[in-house]
């Protein structure tokens, strides 16, 4: 079978998160059925949302080196359990030479089969995922673009971050009170379906927590990494 | 600060267990404060209790690849989050030549602040961690040998291994009812403390549901990599 090789700590729950994801994605029934992983969770690769905004270091070369040691260690495929990182994805995986899965595609692909290409698609995301357009911009080759909602700035700055950061501090009930406001306001401005597409957003939010049905984008990306390591293993 | 290597997949959700116990044992306002972990989660790797039992074959040489991939990508200080690998402990270590944090050492330790060294020990564990005196022969350098109390061989049949069996099972209330009667027993015999050793009995099992206080092994090793980790990026 395909070694899934983890480029984690971005942020450390996240990737736990993933790997508890890909768990449940899997059809088996003892140890040994379950996809191998290994997973370089190193928390201090600089902040992605702070580089974007230009108030930080590039985390590139971290990505990238945290890569090669997921290379070294036999990894044969890569995945990146955050959004933000995926600002990077196309030098990575230029710099690495690994096959790599995209998270924003897997969620599109699942946001798509839930909702039809005709629904409204709301975004939860970090103002950075937001702004640099990684969601809005990004195409499924056979599919016509989406159809975006996004929360307006007052909501960004005083429901979305605010949310994601209390998660991050472990801070839940408030992450979940604030994040679920948020998910109210694009449903009464006409969401289908919500794209949750910062993996901090879905340890607090699901359907019943906010009344419309959600894509997780990590559980989209777990499951896409579960049916290509085991077609690897069919093959 | 130190990388731990986690050599994990033994099963893959007590791995990932063991990953948010280290989470939780860190005081940390943002990813940045987090231990960096790489974790190789190989299922494949066969089965310790079949192993031990003469009725499969031994997991050294997979746990050995497993480390030597971690040691590979940066590991500086390699844990085993499953009970029964460390019937191979001496073997592995001796093989990889790298610091390792032992598991049965982090709970005794721990027992033996919280309840003294005159406490009489009750130990919950598999019928191999048992039998195998993984727990009951091993000794701290400046500590007196532990007195320990063990469930009966009936009590092990009716309700340790059919309880631990519920929770792997997701039988949750099932399992936390067998394990808290095997818990009692040890108590109405004497035991000051329970020393849980076995990572799918503190899924079910506290001080509340027992009462008794309760050392959860794999929580004691995370603490315990957590402090050596720490100190290392002070020191």
């Amino acid at each position: 079978m395909d070694t899934v090789g983890v480029l984690g700590g971005m942020g450390p729950l996240a990737t736990i998160d993933f790997m508890r994801k890909v768990l449940e994605a899997t059809p088996a029934a003892r140890d040994q059925d379950h996809v191998p992983m290994i997973v370089c969770s190193l928390p201090q690769i600089p902040d992605r949302t702070a580089a974007f905004r230009g108030d930080g270091d590039s985390p590139l070369d971290a990505i990238v080196a945290c890569g090669r040691r997921l290379q070294s260690a036999g990894a044969d495929l890569i995945v990146m359990p955050c959004n933000t990182a995926h600002l990077w994805f196309d030098d990575v995986q230029q710099q690495l030479q690994l096959p790599m899965l995209h998270l924003v595609d897997a969620a599109l692909r699942e946001a798509l089969d839930l909702a039809g290409s005709d629904a409204r698609m709301g975004l939860l995301a970090t103002d950075a995922t937001i702004a640099s357009g990684l969601y809005i911009n990004r195409r499924l080759p056979d599919a016509p673009p989406p159809n975006w909602l996004l929360p307006t700035a007052g909501e960004m700055l005083e429901l979305v971050m605010p949310g994601i950061e209390a998660v991050k501090a472990g801070r839940l009930p408030d992450g979940q009170a604030l994040l679920a406001a948020a998910a109210r306001a694009l449903a009464q401005r006409g969401a289908d379906v919500l794209v949750l597409g910062c993996t901090e957003i879905p340890l607090v939010l699901d359907t019943a927590a906010c009344g419309l049905p959600v894509v997780d984008a990590t559980a989209a990306l777990a499951r896409q990494v579960v049916a290509r390591c085991r077609d690897a293993n069919r093959a």
